[in-house]
């Protein structure tokens, strides 16, 4: 077997960690000596050990002078974890294949040159677009400090997320909407308008068995949301954090004592300041969102810039309706050419439903 | 071989003949003696020999004792050309293999029958799903005397087809654009709506090189379609029909003059009444529509019911805007458990953007 092949068996090993290791990437780790794997792990959940650590504790035989393949480079710091390099070292690996570069600023680069000075011979770049696709939410936030957001809206073949009534239940079939809850269990936040609070009344909850909780957040500038909302009286299972404009104590008080984090904060153009929850949020370690916002809250996200990604279920089926809701409202671009350009689409059926998949260009920002 | 692997090569004979045959079905026909293709043809064009004569016509021997593999029943009645089964017959062809029936009542099984009574032996349903499915819009026409349309559209990911100021310049990429031209070629006409007139003024023929040129049909309930429209000034190269209720004879003149022809007919919910639209354009032999309206006729044909198909083109990119145009408006459902549900659907990428294509669920007419 080649370098590439047992990358891809310790990407495998990663993605196994999918949901449970947030702020922490998802790494995978495999042991060979003399064409065995005589080892491998994965990081299993953040506050545990590491992918390296687990892949030498499973070894079947001694790991001395044999090769160690890893999709992240090795950590050299002491974190939650004592640094990786440091076990790599003890264990006498002669050679570790890397993916992909560490782009936290505390090992850059460090772990891997601190590997060679030791005299492990080192390889990198192996499967490094893949290993790097991987962990997209971990380099977002690590670079950034704020949370990775996917906009996520499912929508009739003619752009309806509702029926002029208001009724949306429901666009999308019953495959899609369980692939919905998957999604929101690899997000660290769910995000909502009152707008659909007050439209829908929903749990915004994981409900598949042995699912991550992610917290709830709500934006609500005023602080409309009824004290009866399914978000407020489950606060105390699931945490609900409400974002507003509201700094009046009185009013906050009675959302606090149902169990939930009030964040008040400045206003820009008549809404929470997008910007200014982002930093607050990645400061909580809330590495990624899943935006499940109405049009309103959808085109604020996107013009205040802070959208990375965006997961668009298509239904098979038409509602027309000059008044009918549309995923993305708010005041629009002017002129055609202007439009949040949108990059590296894909495209998945999913039942008798599609889900494209694309990314936000970044420079569109800078743009506007 | 196979016999299905000798109607395979029909059908790619057939298709040959796509966008010139109509109202005649696209036909192929492949001419087989121990082992060896020894002839083989296509129906070319409306008016010219039918694909067992053309076939037949090319033969590099003698067809007597051969067999025929034709994508489509062989007719037996006297049209714009002699009868099929009478060459089959006269030829000495010992055995034809058949792909579908035609649903024309003057065949309709006759054909084939006719042929058994003369001795010759019949193979039937050879690849069947895959004949009918290539003459959607002939069994569509001669089932119900009227056009098969094809409602086709441009949006954004967030379901937009114009910004709120109704600039569309584009939505899609020039690949889809294309693509759209090559659609056109395939449509007896192209229906607009004169919304779509008054806003973009489009030329709406087909601009390919070797194309044949559709009829423009423009809804105009009320004749606003402005006299310099492209339209209007290019109706003496390329053929306009104006849909009305005016029966307004002065009003109607100057479009005349212009060399449009206008129909006037009754009114149906303020706008022309499309199912006396689709009669009277099947009389004249217009077998299938490409409807490139807005959301205002998209919803009118939709919920009239005389839409078969659907061609959605989506750009990855998004437009936000609660005024921006969608592709379907109107009324719209009450209900998300009353839209209009598509079937069959099948995803293409054309460039960087999407084609679903769908077809119209018939019984949903019915629910309604």
């Amino acid at each position: 077997m080649e370098d590439r092949e047992y990358m891809a068996q310790a990407l495998e090993l990663a993605k196994r960690g999918m949901g449970w290791t947030s702020p922490n990437p998802m790494v995978g780790a495999v042991i060979v000596r003399e064409g065995r794997v005589i080892g491998q792990g994965w990081h299993e959940k953040c506050g545990q050990p590491h992918a390296e650590r687990n892949a030498l504790a499973a070894c079947t035989e001694r790991p001395g002078g044999a090769t160690m393949y890893v999709t992240l480079e090795p950590c050299c710091h002491q974190g939650r974890q004592p640094p990786c390099t440091q076990a790599i070292l003890e264990s006498g690996i002669r050679r570790v294949v890397v993916g992909a570069g560490d782009p936290n600023p505390l090992v850059a680069g460090k772990g891997i040159s601190l590997l060679r000075k030791a005299g492990v011979e080192v390889t990198e770049h192996v499967l490094e677009p893949e290993c790097e696709a991987l962990n997209r939410i971990f380099f977002h936030y690590i670079r950034t400090g704020r949370p990775y957001v996917a906009m996520k809206f499912a929508m009739t073949l003619d752009g309806k997320i509702a029926a002029p009534t208001g009724d949306s239940k429901w666009v999308t079939g019953e495959a899609a909407r369980h692939h919905v809850h998957q999604l929101r269990h690899r997000y660290t936040g769910i995000m909502a308008g009152v707008g659909t609070v007050l439209a829908d009344d929903p749990l915004l909850t994981c409900r598949l068995p042995g699912c991550r909780t992610p917290v709830r957040i709500i934006c609500d500038t005023h602080l409309r949301t009824p004290l009866t909302a399914q978000v407020v009286t489950t606060a105390r299972q699931a945490p609900t954090l409400l974002a507003t404009c509201c700094s009046d104590a009185d009013k906050r008080a009675p959302y606090e004592a149902a169990g939930c984090q009030v964040l008040a904060g400045p206003e820009r153009d008549g809404h929470v300041d997008l910007n200014w929850l982002m930093d607050e949020l990645g400061r909580r370690e809330v590495d990624s969102i899943l935006l499940e916002g109405g049009g309103t809250l959808n085109w604020a996200a996107l013009e205040q810039g802070i959208v990375q990604k965006v997961l668009a279920y298509i239904a098979p089926k038409l509602s027309g309706g000059r008044e009918a809701k549309t995923p993305v409202e708010g005041a629009g671009i002017a002129l055609m050419s202007q439009a949040f350009a949108l990059t590296h689409s894909s495209i998945t059926r999913i039942g008798e439903d599609f889900l494209i998949e694309s990314e936000v260009v970044p420079s569109v920002y800078g743009d506007r």
